[in-house]
Order: C-alpha cells, then sequence, then structure tokens
C-alpha cells in the first residue's frame, strides 16, 4: 500500500445510515515524528454503539464530527516506532479508526501477546464486548445460581458472553435471535438453555414459555419488540443492565401506537426492578478481573465466540448497515490488512 | 358506639373506585380473649397504595378480598387488655384497617409516645409516608450537595417530606402539585426552591425553566405527565426511586398514542440512569435513623408536615376516591373516633 485510506463520515444519517453517510477519502501515508510511531490497521471493530457516534446529539460520547474518521476499536501492527515503549511488530489494541494507517504516540493503547488467543479476540471475547457482558452482568445483574437470565442478539458480540457467562454462573439462559441458524447456534454451540426467535408471530409466547420460572436478570441490548416481551415476566427483584438498545437506534420519531412506558413503570414498582444503564469504561476496575476469567474461560472452552469476518476497509460501511439490520452472525470484524501472527 | 363499624371492599373497581366499591356493615363489637386487646381506632389513614390493593392482580402485597375489611395504617387505643405488653390508654400505631373496632394480640403494633408530637402524625411525617420519604431519597437517591430534586405530588404526604429532606441534604427542591395554592404552600411553607402546577399547558417548560441545571434525581410518585416531562431533564448518573405511580393507578387498558418507552430506555442508556422500585418495608433497617432524624427535623421545625383530616369513618370511601383525583391537600387522616390526647 501506498496510500492511506480513510472511511469519513459523510454527513449525518436521518434513520437507518446509507452509504451516502460514508466517504472513503485517500491521502499520503503519515510520517511519525519524534516519540511516535506508525500503526498499521489490521483488524476494525464494528459495533452497535457506532450509529449513536453518528448522531449530532448529547449521548454518553462525543459524536464523530462530519468530515471526521469513522471512530472505531483496533488490533494494529507497529510499522515504525519512534517510541520507547513500543517496537516494530508489536500487536496493539487502541481506538484508532476506520483506516489503514495511523500515527501515533502510544496514548491509550495496549500491548497485545499473540500467543494466547488469536489477536482479532482483543475486539470481542477478550476485548470491549466480553468485558461489557462481563461487567455488567456481575456488577448489575448480580446472577445467583437458578434464576434465569434473558438476553437478546444472542449470538452477538455481547449476548453470546452474557448467556456463557451465566451459565457458569449457575443460571438458565435464554437467548433471543433472529432466526432459527441463530437460535440453533446459540444452544447447541454456546450451550444455552434456550433461545427465542424475535422473528416468529407468537414470540412473546414462545418466551414466556422459554421462562417458566419468570425472568431474574434481562440483560438489555436492543429493547423493542424483546423488551415489551420481557415486561410481563419480570420476577420479584429483577435487575436489567441496559448497555444498548440497537432496536431504536435508527428511530427518528418516538413510534405511535401503544405507550409501554407505564406497564415498565408498573414492573418497577411491583416486582422493584432495578434498572441501570452502563458504559463499559464505568466499570473499567473489572478489567484485571475479567482478563483472567475470561481468559480462562475461553481456554477451557467453557465460552466460546463466533466472528463474522469481512474482508476490505472499504466494506465497513456496507458491514456496519447490515449489523444494525442484524445481518451478521457473531462479532463483526473487518480484515484491513495483513495478520502478520495469524 | 355500641356497634362495629367496617368498611368492607364489595367489589373490585374497574378504573376509578366509586361507592359501589365499598360497603359500610355494622357487626357486635369484638371481646377480646385470653392474651388478647380491644382496641379502637382513633386515626385512619388514607394513602394511594390503597387503590392497588382493590384489584385481584399479582403486586407486592396480597389483594383484599372481596368482602373483606379494607385495609390501612392507624392509631388506636387500647379500650380493654388482657395482653401483658400493653395497658389500657395505650396509643398504638398499627394496621388495624377500616373500621371502629378490633381484636389483637399485640402483633405488629407499635407504642406511641403522645409526648412528643399529635398522635397523628404517626400516620405522617413520623410514620409510613415519612420513612418512604426518608428511605427512598437517601438509599437510592442519594442527594448530593447542589444537585436538583425533583418530586411530584409536592404537598402530599411523601412529596412534602421528600422535598423537605432534600433541601437539608443541600439540594435544590423542585415540586410539581395541582393547581396554585398548593405551589404556593410548597415553595412559601415547606421551603421548596420551586414549584409548577402540572394543571398548566405549559407545565413542560415550567418544569424546564424550574431545573437549569437539570435533574438529578426524581422521586418517583406518580407517573403520568410528570414523568414524560422529565425524561429530557435527566442529568449524567441520575436516579430515579420509584415508590408510586398514582397517576397510573386507576388505568385499565395501556394508553394510545405516543410510545414514551423508547425515550425513557434512551435516557438509561444515555446518562446511565439507575431506576429501582421500592417499598417502605424494604428500608425497615433504617427506621431507628428516621426516628431519630426525622423527630429531629420536625422539632427544630426544619420539617413541617400538614394534614387533610375528614372526620367520620363512613367518609372514608369518598376520600380515598378524591385521594386519588388529586382533591386533597396534605397528608389524608381520617377522625374515626375521639383522641383522648388532643
Amino acid at each position: 500500500m501506498t496510500k492511506n485510506r480513510q472511511v469519513l463520515l459523510a454527513s449525518r444519517p436521518d434513520g437507518a445510515p446509507s452509504a451516502a453517510n460514508f466517504e472513503l477519502a485517500e491521502s499520503d501515508i503519515p510520517t511519525p515524528g519524534e516519540g511516535e510511531m506508525l500503526l498499521r490497521t489490521i483488524y476494525l471493530s464494528l459495533d452497535p454503539y457506532m450509529r449513536g457516534r453518528m448522531n449530532a446529539e448529547k449521548s454518553y460520547a462525543e459524536p464523530v464530527p462530519v468530515g471526521g474518521v469513522m471512530e472505531g476499536g483496533t488490533v494494529s501492527v507497529v510499522e515504525q516506532s519512534n517510541n520507547g515503549k513500543f517496537q516494530e511488530g508489536d500487536i496493539l489494541v487502541g481506538r484508532c479508526g476506520w483506516q489503514d494507517y495511523v500515527v501515533s504516540d502510544g496514548t491509550s493503547l495496549g500491548k497485545v501477546d499473540p500467543g494466547t488467543a488469536p489477536v482479532s479476540t482483543e475486539l470481542g471475547v477478550l476485548g470491549m464486548p466480553g468485558l461489557t457482558a462481563y461487567s455488567g452482568l456481575l456488577r448489575l445483574g448480580k446472577p445467583k445460581e437458578g434464576e434465569t437470565l434473558v438476553v437478546a442478539a444472542a449470538s452477538g458480540a455481547v449476548g453470546a458472553n452474557v448467556g456463557q457467562i451465566a451459565k457458569i454462573k449457575g443460571c438458565r439462559a435464554v437467548g433471543v435471535a433472529g432466526g432459527p441458524e441463530k437460535c440453533d447456534f446459540v444452544v447447541n454451540e454456546l450451550g444455552f438453555d434456550a433461545c427465542v426467535d424475535h422473528r416468529a408471530d407468537d414470540f412473546e409466547a414462545q418466551l414466556a414459555a422459554a421462562c417458566p420460572d419468570g425472568i431474574d436478570i434481562y440483560f438489555e441490548n436492543v429493547a423493542g419488540r424483546v423488551l415489551e416481551a420481557v415486561i410481563p415476566l419480570f420476577n420479584f427483584w429483577a435487575r436489567m443492565p441496559v448497555c444498548g438498545l440497537i432496536a431504536q437506534y435508527n428511530m427518528q420519531d418516538l413510534p405511535q401506537g401503544t405507550n409501554m412506558l407505564p406497564a415498565l413503570m408498573r414492573a418497577v414498582l411491583t416486582y422493584r426492578l432495578h434498572i441501570e444503564g452502563f458504559i463499559v469504561r464505568d466499570f473499567a476496575d473489572m478489567h484485571a478481573d475479567f482478563q483472567r476469567d475470561m481468559g480462562q474461560w475461553v481456554r477451557d472452552g467453557k465460552v466460546k465466540y463466533k466472528e463474522h469476518r469481512v474482508a476490505g476497509l472499504e466494506n465497513a460501511p456496507e458491514t456496519l448497515m447490515g449489523l444494525l439490520k442484524g445481518e451478521n452472525f457473531g462479532k463483526v470484524v473487518i480484515e484491513v490488512s495483513d495478520d502478520p501472527t495469524a
């Protein structure tokens, strides 16, 4: 490669993003100065939260500016180093964004040991989505043996880990996923006790049947129809950690129809529901425990993972659009350039 | 009196309760057996939660059976005692229900010292509503100096205490109440920083103007229009203890129109809202602290209270119907029989 390709936010989407909201720009490969390094992106992570960054509105993070490089987690290799901390050939995990190359002074980058697991797992089971599942479930969900947990997007990056960790903690894990292929995988490969297809006409009845003892923990990452189906099934003292709302990210106006807010509030009062939003960085103090536990569980085969890989940075926009529609099957990873450890 | 009057639940209401749902029955005054006492009710507390007990549905407490005596908190005097623990003339607080007389073995009754405050305050500021405000605000609301608290039904039994305790803790207290008379009282007598009339056409704009720094704690006891107006004003890390939903207690079907659930969920995720339902008995461990602090604050004039008194047990049904429509002004107390301490 002789040029640096970058995917920029060309314009803010109205509703679902389209190709016109992105621009693939080319520029010269930057040159590292004193104390800096040139990093080449190997893998780029695509995640639902990116939809929020495309909006102008106040949220828990700053929006990507129009014309700016799309943000994202990455695994990179050091091509050139004038930095004492990292050497040429080191594999680093960080947030270098949707681009082939970046110059960095090493801030907020972590060195990856390629000997423990494929380095792309630093973007999934051993990275941000894994920590989201681990910290939100253990800190807010407080799973107890014999309880029932429900999580949607159960074959996805966060949901798959939530259910598998809940199983390790002795819970009944019930997944929700889109279509029979994903549901089969969630039960037969990931070991959930049940998985319900949210596209089924009688989804609500199937979910109730899969939770004969009610729901003690609903790990919320989608909202929409799944949340509405969960509300009547809550047990006393149920917990609802909230880390994502993918079903409503493209929503421009509040929907018309039945107002479900009083139904949720009734459940909050009657069952003393505990609902709490969180962002993975809120629980940074759990990172060491996460690395120890999750690393062990992955090595022991207690936690399995599935990647949905797409080759080529140029395909990232379309892949993100698909992710927001649930078209991925597993953790979405863009193969940006050759992985020297593979 | 030679007869015992009891208000029974004659039938379960559809929507708002009506006189037909209650029956005033007369029977002989019961006779205490060995170890028992005859109690005469002096004051009966009416509270919004009673609407929930009139339904057949599963909730945090058992429904009152059709034909059963309506439940309620009471202050009583011991008329006759075969019980070693309490003497004739003792004033007791408990849950003796909507009736003139009851026989009790003393279980779940507490002795009231008539020297500290009027004994009816055991049903309000020094009783269940006071503890609801104190425990929910301190345990779940976690008020910090300089924060903004909003509470509705601000001239009512719980809301008045929530705002006054928040002021003691250094918060800006913003009340919501129905009509200018209540709003004036909340600001000028109770010392809230502001109070907004929820009947105003521009209520939402007035509430926003009263909370220039956003909302850190919304103590939820009403839901409905107030909750919907609060959602856009939440600050990061805001807390919402939920102890009541009076605006939706008479609701039979979920309302049609705009579905506000996605708006609440967006706030939960973006601002890491902590929503938690509670019932006063969940925080029974705070009772001693409550008695010490609240007793002191009432004696020091830092916490004021207002009672809405209605004479006659026979008027309890109509008074409860009015309470559910916000027609009371202060803590509702039914004067059932002569108060020997007054």
